[in-house]
């Protein structure tokens, strides 16, 4: 089996090596805070001082980590994976960055002939915990074939998308319409009630048809409920967004929807609530209607 | 059982009449053109002259129309549905109008001592053909509960909401979250377009996680193929847009993304692409995007 690295041991890459740690795999592991490191060393893990050391005991190097300055730091910079690096090697980064980190890791990492892939995920700490994430990936074919018995062990749903890039390019999607979804829930929720119309009603009607959608479902209920204990913050969510727009911005396509969402998003966190789970949008639709929140 | 008259021969119209039939029902008809009358009648329907004559020989009338002044004419207006009505009968609009009209319909018809419901469907064509569709019901409960069984013969997913203009909203609920959702698909898929990325791949990763909808599976199909034969025209959705929109002033509530939505339809509209299935707002995004659509 593969030795593996695993940089970045937050809310999603803890429980993931820990089910790699499970499926049987030697694991190397950094963190720029101790925060989890005692615990995956109880379970087997060997706790390293810098990303380049991880990159020297391991031959898979995984990173998950927040956003692209963090990966391209941690891969390029000083100390990085590439300095610990050989031929042969593969580094595959889960986090969630912008397509042309990706793109711009892959030909640094190409030319000293280590393979990779831009892998990020989507499910939550829920389906990290539990191994059934969607991982949507990019790169050469030789490189995923190799990586699948490794993403096995953290994910469900993985689909090879297209070349280097291309799972980043999925993982922006994915969040448009993540995004959108919940705004027209909230929009369509908030109506309703401002109608004076049982939401509970509208969203079990809705679920029947073609309005029908996980995000309808389960954020449904936790804007009709009012609970917004994350889940996924809308700190991180607006942090994809930017992404999302910064990858429209890149190919010319004005994303009108996002742009539009990703500032209501701006005005939730202005209001405090970036911590709430992304379903709190409705408060936004809710305040601006003058509906006492307490009134829910 | 009860003798059913039956307003409004349209698309969704004439297969609901087939169904009451097929059920067992008398039903007489009366529609402004000519153009579903014939097979109906050889199906066992009567065709009358007028609503109000509709209203003298049947229990309970049925109206699917257009629009809030349609409906608005044939049940209250000259020679309507109301002139021949008398105390005990029931009247159900099973078209999309505005929810204050609806609540004028249900307030005007019990001063008769006619019972009224509100009861728009969703499930398009194929669903009227098959009796499956979703109603969504406004009204009293004892109208409901004599209503059951002649929706029964249309539909298979019956909620009843709650008082007069329920169904309304609802319905309303369900344009807002149908159009956005399209939207969402719409501007993903082109992101993935214009960054070089398989849609059909990004289609098939999405439906694995949260991003899944059922608009997602069948819309953003026909935007992968091209196929934009209707199904639900932009025409219509836009009519049930502005219904949304006129829903969202009468209570102060701005609906932000339903405007934005509306507007990119309104351009379609303008480009000569009302006739085609809502999905085709991916165009506009093509368009703007300045790829070819025949790239596709």
């Amino acid at each position: 089996m593969e030795r593996i690295g695993f940089i970045g041991l937050g809310i999603m890459g803890k429980p993931m090596t820990q089910n790699l740690l499970r499926a049987g795999h030697s694991v190397v592991v950094f963190n720029r805070s101790p925060g989890a490191i005692a615990a995956l060393v109880s379970e087997g893990a060997i706790a390293l001082s810098s990303p380049k050391q991880v990159a020297q005991h391991a031959d898979v190097v995984i990173t998950c980590l927040p956003d692209s300055a963090d990966v391209e730091a941690v891969v390029l910079g000083d100390d990085g994976v590439i300095e610990g690096a050989r031929a042969g090697m593969m580094v595959i980064d889960m986090s969630t960055i912008a397509p042309t980190t990706a793109r711009k890791l892959y030909d640094t990492l190409s030319e000293n002939g280590i393979q990779a892939l831009d892998a990020p995920v989507s499910g939550g700490e829920i389906g990290a915990q539990q191994g059934t994430l969607s991982i949507m990936v990019g790169g050469d074919d030789a490189a995923f074939q190799r990586a699948l018995p490794i993403l096995q062990a953290m994910g469900s749903n993985i689909v090879h998308i297209g070349v280097a890039g291309a799972g980043q390019v999925t993982k922006a999607c994915n969040q448009i319409v993540v995004a959108l979804t919940v705004q027209a829930v909230a929009e369509a929720l908030t109506l309703a009630k401002k109608s004076g119309v049982d939401g509970a009603k509208v969203r079990e009607a809705l679920l029947g048809g073609f309005a029908q959608s996980r995000v309808l479902e389960v954020h449904g209920k936790r804007m009709l409920e009012g609970k917004f204990n994350p889940g996924f913050t809308l700190d991180l969510h607006r942090k994809d967004m930017n992404i999302v727009l910064q990858t429209g911005r890149d190919v010319n396509l004005p994303l009108l929807g996002s742009s539009q969402v990703t500032s209501l998003m701006n005005a939730l966190i202005a209001q405090g609530k970036g911590g709430l789970d992304n379903a709190a949008l409705v408060s936004l639709y809710e305040m601006l209607g003058g509906l006492d929140a307490n009134e829910r």
